[in-house]
């Protein structure tokens, strides 16, 4: 399967507060976009359960089992690289942010669980994160058949030192499965994205969910793809919508033959970040 | 002369050929900043040089001597804190280029020598500075009469591990005197200094030179001045002109607070960017 250029496609999608109708849709979805010639699909973060305490709770308790089975069967249906967006996961007593990765034999191929869980206090927005879920430890960048990819979730963007290990592992193109809100997102979110990918000079897959108007939790939408220079090839407004990117892996090495960073990089000066755990 | 708040004010001039005529607009202007009531002025990278190869060494053949009194006699006449900008040093042999910061009694407080020289080459702008310059080994963090100041120098902005690290030593506000181009302007400027200010809540002030158009390198300008959340509080076009904000240093207190990204490092996960060596 390993071709270059591939597609990669982002499935903003809003979660509904019915399980079934969700995964339904979000089947469609992945279907629609694999048939349009996507190699690589991404999902948004907690894609199955509305993003609200007590949702996290309710759908933690029918499992996650079903949800990594069906997203393992589009995978394989589909032959395509899944980013599954995230879910909650349920790992004895604990919960976590997980983002399930699988390849197209509908093998899984990484796990990503939150490392930075949201626990924020801003005007208007305040959430604790961590009041239900654990947060990971360990960073996550997988081969695939299309790609090296690195995986983080949401909050995670906020911390350039995993970004850096993420690039520095090998990482090729970094998804971000995501729902920033109506606060941070206009404040934060696409610069943030953008100099992820300036910074590293990798491609950068932001899947945000589309908004839920009059949920507790409206999410900023705005999915973005970005290639290793910085610039969008694809930005969505906050509406359900499938994005679609031409992604050529040769543009990271010219990238950084014209912006040579990784070549500049001090460590005579400062300390630069690498990975301590990985999975 | 400790004060909080106080106002800080970024002179986005244009250089000119003719070394004094830069040397008396300059003074012109951090007069009239002063004068408005500003405590921290800040002058652009090579703001008495042209940014050209040939100019670096026929400037320098001069001395930085004189340049280095004048901003001296600045700072001490207005009772301001001034970050030079950057000039052309001469160590011996080599050439630097390097902030000289002064306090209101116009004694030297550091010289942060540009530690990431502009060695590219993309479609239309080539610039290879270590041709001319040694980069700087330290990283600068120093206490002022208003706040505690981390300088860096433009292309310094592209490597976060130096921003995290300045922010680590207790940086408040961070000072980037630069020359962006037509070209990596557009593309990287404004994203690059904003999510500097959010990663790291801190103020960020952003001296660009003004633009010399027909000139062999022609700046990007827009100046920024940046609070501790990513917000803008003064932004410039390309031309000449003096930015103003108000600076509330109990800000990055109360921006830690809402979003407290520096109680979320994992360093069991990826190392954190700390000083290796600094001024």
């Amino acid at each position: 399967m390993s071709k270059n250029p591939f597609t990669l496609a982002v499935c903003q999608l809003r979660t509904e507060l019915v399980y079934e109708q969700t995964m339904q849709k979000t089947e469609a979805m992945v279907r629609e976009a694999a048939a349009a010639g996507a190699s690589l699909i991404v999902l948004p973060e907690m894609f199955d359960c509305p993003y609200d305490r007590e949702y996290f709770h309710k759908f933690t308790a029918m499992g996650h089992e079903d949800a990594v089975r069906r997203m393992a069967a589009w995978a394989g249906e589909n032959k395509i690289v899944l980013v599954g967006g995230s879910i909650p996961e349920k790992d004895g007593d604990r919960l976590y942010n997980s983002s399930f990765v699988f390849g197209p034999d509908g093998e899984q191929l990484a796990c990503h669980r939150k490392v930075h869980l949201f626990d924020v206090d801003l005007p208007g927005m305040s959430f604790r994160e961590s009041n239900t879920f654990t947060p990971g430890n360990r960073i996550t960048v997988v081969d695939t058949p299309v790609c090296r990819l690195g995986v983080a979730v949401c909050f995670d963007v906020r911390f350039p030192e995993l970004f850096r290990a993420m690039a520095r592992e090998g990482a090729e193109v970094i998804c971000l499965p995501a729902q920033f809100n109506m606060t941070t997102g206009p404040a934060h979110w696409e610069p943030s994205l953008r100099v992820r990918a300036i910074d590293n000079e990798v491609f950068f897959a932001a899947a945000a969910a589309a908004r839920y108007e009059g949920f507790s939790y409206e999410c900023w939408g705005h999915s973005m793809i970005i290639d290793p220079y910085g610039t969008p090839l694809a930005a969505a407004d906050e509406k359900e919508q499938i994005l679609y990117a031409n992604i050529d892996l040769s543009r990271i090495a010219e990238v950084r033959a014209q912006l040579p960073t990784f070549l500049h990089l001090r460590e005579d000066v400062y300390s630069v970040s690498a990975p301590v755990a990985k999975n």
